[in-house]
């Protein structure tokens, strides 16, 4: 990069907030799939006006320009994979407003999720989406990757809650998207393409997020099974029953004994199975709920079922599901994770492929997540330096992802494609499909300068 | 129109389905509106093939076509205004499945709206998204429009139901978009890119709709008030109570005397606005929150308030609210019709100025709506003849149109912008936003054939 450019860039966000230090470009190198690129600057703006000085400037002068949050994206969409400059939102992290008339909140992208929930339920208010990331993703890159969570069940994902956006486009112009009202159909729904988009249509700098009022009360329990065709059905049970759960998680018998290695807790690890279920509302309802879950399971062959009678137990019931990342890493040294969606009533069929699998290949394949929408996350524990290991782990996962979309599912529910989904995403989209989106990012971004490389190839 | 043209359309769609006949282009010249624009021809195809026949043709021949589906849009999104072919989708009306399993539907866009809601509820499942027009207007209607209803408070609206589409392009290419799943993030959102374009970037020839349970109870009250501005702080009271109802409407007072001048049953014309409120649910639970909304509304200084006890009084209830539309036509030949939305706790305000141009102008306004989430109707009723008239007409709207933006709302909730709102866009969206439409839209449409003239002017 040439060092006019350089000087450009600092004197934008001043010489503290831009750096090309050889350490500071290692720190901005990686994401949450470990993978490595360097970028050949890093700039933290503070403003949107900085943030659209630098992207007339990328235009005039054809550098790359990466978006980043937090850096926890699980397919690249954070990583540098042609140099350039990575733009860092973090400093631009203020809850700018909460309106409980209205039911709406204005935040900066580099809010953390977690800290923007504490703040808003301190209200009474409520903001559903709860990515396992949460205590340290920020706002804004869980719009980009239209992130997920245990929640979804019930109160759907982030592109529901997004009402309207302030982006910079690659150009540098500054555009606003959506309205605060929760209707509007001005124009096309550029919110709802943007939410997703994986950082490469625009820059946010301002999203407009829409809030419910906080439940009264959570109710928690916890169901274990000997067999996991029989949680399935379970769980598709509980979909018919008419009750909603607020969430409906899962774990099969490698995720149990997965978790109890790192917790030491007496988790049931002979059991096929557990079930991990929320259900929330006014007290009397969510109570009901809950009851009447415990029955559906027991119904369903449930070798035993807990209900906790404290926000201590329900905090100690979700330890096992929380424990599962860390934890697989005690397994083997290298992790692939992918996070397919199947329709709900063929989560039976995906469970038992990926049973299937494990005993073909013999690869350590741990399998658990959110039954209640059929997203399962499955993670292959090996050590990628065994090349026959990694080879076999490629394989199974092309063909669990084959299998995913015969089932009519998609390859991935809440991580995005980024850079690890791309050579997949011909199996869910046609040539039609993809040129379709080369020429929208082409409308946004004619000269392919935000976030070249990801989703799909240029031509 | 060539000849050879109208040969080849009709080789396409047979000779009975192809016609150009004057009273058939009659017919098919006008919507809603009541604005006529004669089309040159109108097909009825049956099937996406031929569709995709139809939009090559029309790309080799640059003729403009315009797809349409019961015609009963608000906004001149299916009239023909500059000649071409009208497309008609009422053939392809069939339901193709409904797995309660899944709780996702696939219908074609000619299934009219409410029959879809009663064939899904006979089997226990629920179709939210209730405009109006729902009896006669069509599933792929309400997606181009993303129309909405009274259930949006609660419920959402269309947007909020479709998972996935599938499309015939400008060009003749059928795409997919979206997925069966409720989650999924591969590639760009162009299933709600899709939803709300208005006919301008796709034909939509089959859409996936997501289900809900249906729920067990309806409740259904009304609440009488002296004056509309205690109606207005009623409804803000209701939402920042943490009930969210099923429906949440009112009627101002011009609204209630136009209701009992149709039905004569005793309405309350001396009232200052009256709220039509349901809950639904779990019985228990619908029950106890409808018993809340009556004692919230009385607190809020309601004369009076009254709670169906029976599902047919439930209906009277609702018959003042459903005459509104009907009886206006009893006040003056003509309706200007808007959709605006506001910021709920601006719902006051935007009542008062309604009042005040009502007492400046002497017009006939009548305002009515979806006081749950902002969305005003209000009806200016005149005599378009009268050119005097009609100019003051348009004055108010437009006044009405910035001081609702200025209350941070939009001009268009439900309606669309069709050609009716295109003069107004400006009030919403920057030279910079309307460009980027324009290039999305030059994406989809590179020789602006389909539905031409719609939401923004080419260039």
């Amino acid at each position: 990069m040439k060092k006019s450019i350089f000087k450009k860039l600092r004197s934008i966000v001043g010489r503290k907030y831009c750096t090309d230090s050889e350490t500071d470009l290692i720190c901005y190198s990686y994401d949450a799939t470990n993978l490595r690129y360097m970028p050949e600057v890093v700039v933290f703006p503070e403003r949107m006006e900085e943030v659209a000085a630098i992207m007339r400037l990328a235009t005039e002068e054809r550098f790359p320009v990466i978006p980043r949050g937090a850096g926890t994206g699980m397919t690249g969409g954070a990583l540098a994979i042609k140099g350039g400059v990575v733009l860092v939102l973090t400093r631009m992290n203020r809850i700018l407003r909460t309106d409980a008339d209205n039911m709406v909140a204005e935040v900066e992208p580099g809010v953390i999720t977690g800290n923007f929930q504490k703040v808003v339920e301190a209200k009474g208010l409520f903001y559903p989406p709860d990515p396992s990331s949460a205590a340290y993703s920020t706002i804004g890159g869980n719009v980009a990757e239209c992130a997920g969570g245990a929640r979804a069940v019930k109160y759907g994902v982030t592109k529901d809650y997004v009402l309207g956006l302030s982006v910079v486009l690659p150009t540098g112009d500054c555009i606003h998207t959506g309205v605060e009202t929760t209707k509007g159909v001005v124009g096309y729904d550029m919110t709802r393409l943007m939410v997703g988009s994986e950082g490469t249509l625009g820059v946010i700098t301002k999203i407009v997020l829409r809030l419910l009022p906080l439940p009264e009360t959570v109710c928690t329990m916890t169901a274990v099974f000997d067999h996991i065709e029989d949680a399935a059905r379970a769980v598709s049970g509980i979909i018919r029953s008419g009750i909603i759960p607020r969430t409906l998680e899962y774990m099969d018998q490698s995720a149990i004994r997965c978790a109890e290695s790192y917790l030491n807790i007496g988790l049931p690890v002979d059991a096929g199975a557990m079930l991990l279920i929320e259900t929330d509302g006014p007290k009397e309802m969510a109570e009901m709920e809950i009851s009447k879950l415990c029955a559906l399971c027991l119904s369903y062959r449930a070798r035993s079922v807990h209900k906790a009678k404290t926000p201590k137990e329900a905090l100690d019931l979700w330890k096992a599901r929380k424990a599962i990342s860390p934890a697989l890493f005690k397994l083997n040294p290298d992790k692939i994770n992918e996070d397919i969606v199947v329709p709900r009533s063929k989560v039976p069929d995906l469970v038992k492929k990926i049973d299937d699998l494990r005993n073909k290949t013999g690869l350590t394949i741990v399998s658990f997540g959110h039954a209640g929408d059929g997203n399962i996350h499955f993670n292959i524990m090996l050590d990628k330096s065994k090349t026959s290991e990694l080879k076999k782990a490629n394989v199974a996962v092309e063909t669990l992802f084959k299998y995913t979309v015969e089932l009519g599912g998609t390859i991935s529910g809440e991580h995005g494609v980024g850079i690890t989904k791309l050579p997949f995403i011909r199996l869910e989209m046609s040539e039609a499909e993809i040129d379709l989106m080369r020429r929208i990012k082409k409308a946004f971004d004619p000269n392919n300068i935000l976030n070249p490389g990801k989703i799909f190839l240029h031509a």
